[in-house]
């Protein structure tokens, strides 16, 4: 019984039109990225299940795909396990490697692993695949690529502005304008749930905030409300959402609401110092703006907040994000190593990039010349003079059999190949050519000691 | 408790000096499929299991790696087939996908699928890591990149003659003199067998026939008695060993030996016509050889044979081999699909040009400049002159903190960086900065103003 081709759910297969688009995409992030001093690293599809167990919470350890262990191992399955409902601890007994499931763990393993041989601060960028076990729906797959690009080893904040930078010059490469680079800091979130609560219901509060976009101001009072947050606090952010459009009138306001408070101050004048010096080398066309309700759902960043919203007519939302954290090692035991780093939603990116027709048309490299087969005499002929023309660097193919024209000339067409040559036994004695042209249809007779003049 | 950083065995991270040199080769590959008119085409990571499920054969089935059912599904362990020792059934009721194991039966299905959306002839190429569950040793991974070309649909010998001139090409650019292409026909081994026994024991043959090169004549020929070969079979393959480097004196006994073997006769001429053409455009650099006992293990081929021999003093082996198949998608109900497809030993072929120092020396993208970091007032006019080289596409970075000048220039050094912009208070005064040349050690001032001018 012959089996139906399919591929699993949630993933796809690349056409070469696909691809030419994908490493087009991937070539202007890398040329970009080496400009800036990040050069790539590459790691394993596998980590050790351990390595990537508890770092993404209850929700992410479902997520990750895990490799079942081969061979004789399989009979070392805890079935005990299963019956009791711990499930847990059977697959443990089954697999011992799961796929990347980010870039963020295995760089963070990494730089653990290889600290000796890195120089620092180390500027690294990874563009590699990851897996999820995501309910596949429209637009979101399985299989899908990641593109990281991080700083690690200082606090300076000029790589704040790096990484800010980066984004601009990457999306002005591409020839998408109207990005919004929307900035946060975790210590102002921090310092406005300190002014009426301990500040560890930062989670609780930044999980409402997050959703401010989504679900609206109301929605979100009202979640606050029932969450039991501080009436005051719903004062303060009725005010900043009425400056929100204003960034000096609401520095202005933070500035008087953190008179008192050491780390919003601090997190102010970082957040000043990231403005002005972004605004040195910024394009027109990338726009820097704070928003004070950016929390982004992850919980280890420390200090400035990025989230990229792609341009409003796509409807495609955020394309990227990232910020400074604090502890990227130390669950490898390397303590102390501060960072910024950001990503770009390469999957997003992609369909950004399609929906506004910003990829370049000519990205199949089509042959340039066909040979027509006239039949395995004449095609000796006309192999030797295509290799003549390869040797010269121009791209052909002779058409594999003696079919009849139409079928090759449809051949030439299908393939976007703009010339072919018409060699067959009589223009042989004559010792000429015929030289088509494919768009205008026009053919031309010339001398064989001509053709590898011709191209 | 820190978890000790390292990779899964078998498996390898690639450092920025690695994945620049690996890209290379992949690069110079893929530019010259182009030049032949192969397009790229990728499919995903992991396929349905069943597609790749008795495809490889007993051994090849231990050696796909699985992928655990993620979620509720766990709970369908079929544990008494555990019990009853049938480890398939249990794999497969925990199990419904598993990762690429090679390129081949993944493009197999791809043509398939897509075979109303593709021109036949078609010619794809395909560079993406596989994985296979093998015990780790020196040289040998879990994951490695293989690296595909194809020409499917056409029986058209012109197409044995394309790949071959495409190893010919992709070695002559990569540099690497003396490769060896040795071609065989899979019809020769059958007129072979048939002189003396049925043609089904053509398997048995040439697997101990394989053994050739790596146990010698007189093992091979033990091993054939052993098997109870007809004893006129020796004689022959004796008379062979003695013509091995005499292309033409094989050609003739084989012919006197083939007088009434048709397909014999025909796969004589098929390889003389190879042979032929191919000297029509080979470069002096690779040898095309006739070795009557080249078998390759896959039983899937159907015409010629082609295995490539690294240069002899590296000492590597095979680079590269593939054939003529009739049946690459008949699995998927898709008949009489005759193609030739090559491979190359994408790993194999890096460790050669490590050896043999063939990877240029610039293959990292160093940063043209660093601007010293002087405190934050200096750096910010550093920063906005980094900005105006940047906008001239001169890569440079500013050091991010004011540390000492020494550690700085250290840095400089460690990345490759060979000119420093040093720009303190003083000299931005002076409206003047020095540049360093870091490999000299020189270091002269300059106005200002003439800073874009000097890069």
């Amino acid at each position: 019984m012959a089996i139906k081709p399919s591929t699993p759910k949630g993933t796809r297969d690349f056409s070469s039109s696909d691809v030419a688009k994908r490493n087009y995409l991937k070539s202007i992030l890398q040329s970009t990225f080496e400009e800036y001093g990040f050069n790539p690293v590459e790691t394993p599809s596998f980590e050790k299940l351990e390595t990537l167990t508890g770092v993404y919470g209850e929700e992410g350890d479902r997520l990750v795909f895990k490799i079942l262990n081969s061979g004789e191992k399989i009979n070392k399955a805890d079935l005990d396990a299963l019956k009791n409902g711990e499930n847990k601890k059977f697959i443990i007994s089954l697999s011992e490697k799961a796929l990347r499931y980010d870039l963020t763990v295995p760089f963070a393993r990494y730089v653990a692993q290889h600290q000796n041989e890195l120089t620092f601060p180390f500027r690294r960028y990874q563009i590699q695949p990851v897996w999820r076990a995501d309910r596949p729906q429209r637009g979101r797959y399985q299989e899908f690529v990641q593109c990281d690009a991080d700083i690690v080893g200082t606090r300076s904040l000029w790589q704040e502005v790096e990484v800010l930078h980066l984004y601009d010059r990457v999306f002005k490469k591409l020839k998408i304008n109207d990005i919004i680079l929307r900035i946060n800091h975790r210590n102002i979130l921090a310092a406005i749930i300190s002014l009426f609560e301990d500040e560890s219901r930062i989670y609780d509060f930044t999980l409402v905030l997050d959703k401010f976009d989504k679900i609206g101001k109301n929605e979100v009072f009202k979640e606050l409300i029932n969450k039991d947050f501080n009436i005051k606090l719903l004062d303060i952010l009725e005010k900043l959402i009425d400056l929100k459009e204003n960034y000096k009138e609401q520095i202005k306001y933070f500035k008087s609401l953190f008179k008192k408070s050491q780390i919003g101050l601090e997190a102010l004048s970082e957040l000043e110092f990231i403005f002005d010096s972004f605004k040195l080398g910024s394009s027109d066309s990338t726009v820097l703006k704070f928003d004070f309700s950016l929390a982004r759902g992850l919980s280890y960043y420390t200090g400035m907040i990025v989230e990229v919203d792609s341009p409003r007519k796509t409807n495609i939302g955020s394309i990227g994000g990232g910020g400074r954290y604090d502890n990227l090692t130390s669950v490898f035991g390397m303590k102390n190593i501060s960072g910024v780093g950001v990503s770009f939603g390469f999957e997003r990116i992609y369909l950004v990039m399609d929906q506004l027709g910003l990829f370049p048309s000519n990205l199949i490299s089509s042959i340039k010349v066909l040979f027509v087969n006239f039949g395995d005499s004449a095609a000796e002929v006309a192999y030797s003079y295509l290799i003549k023309l390869r040797d010269k660097k121009i791209s052909c193919e002779l058409y594999p059999i003696e079919a009849k024209l139409n079928k090759q000339l449809a051949y030439a067409n299908s393939k976007g190949i703009k010339k072919v040559i018409l060699m067959g036994s009589n223009e042989i004695k004559e010792k000429a050519f015929e030289l088509k042209d494919m768009d205008s249809g026009n053919q031309t007779k010339y001398p064989l000691s001509k053709l590898t003049d011709l191209f």
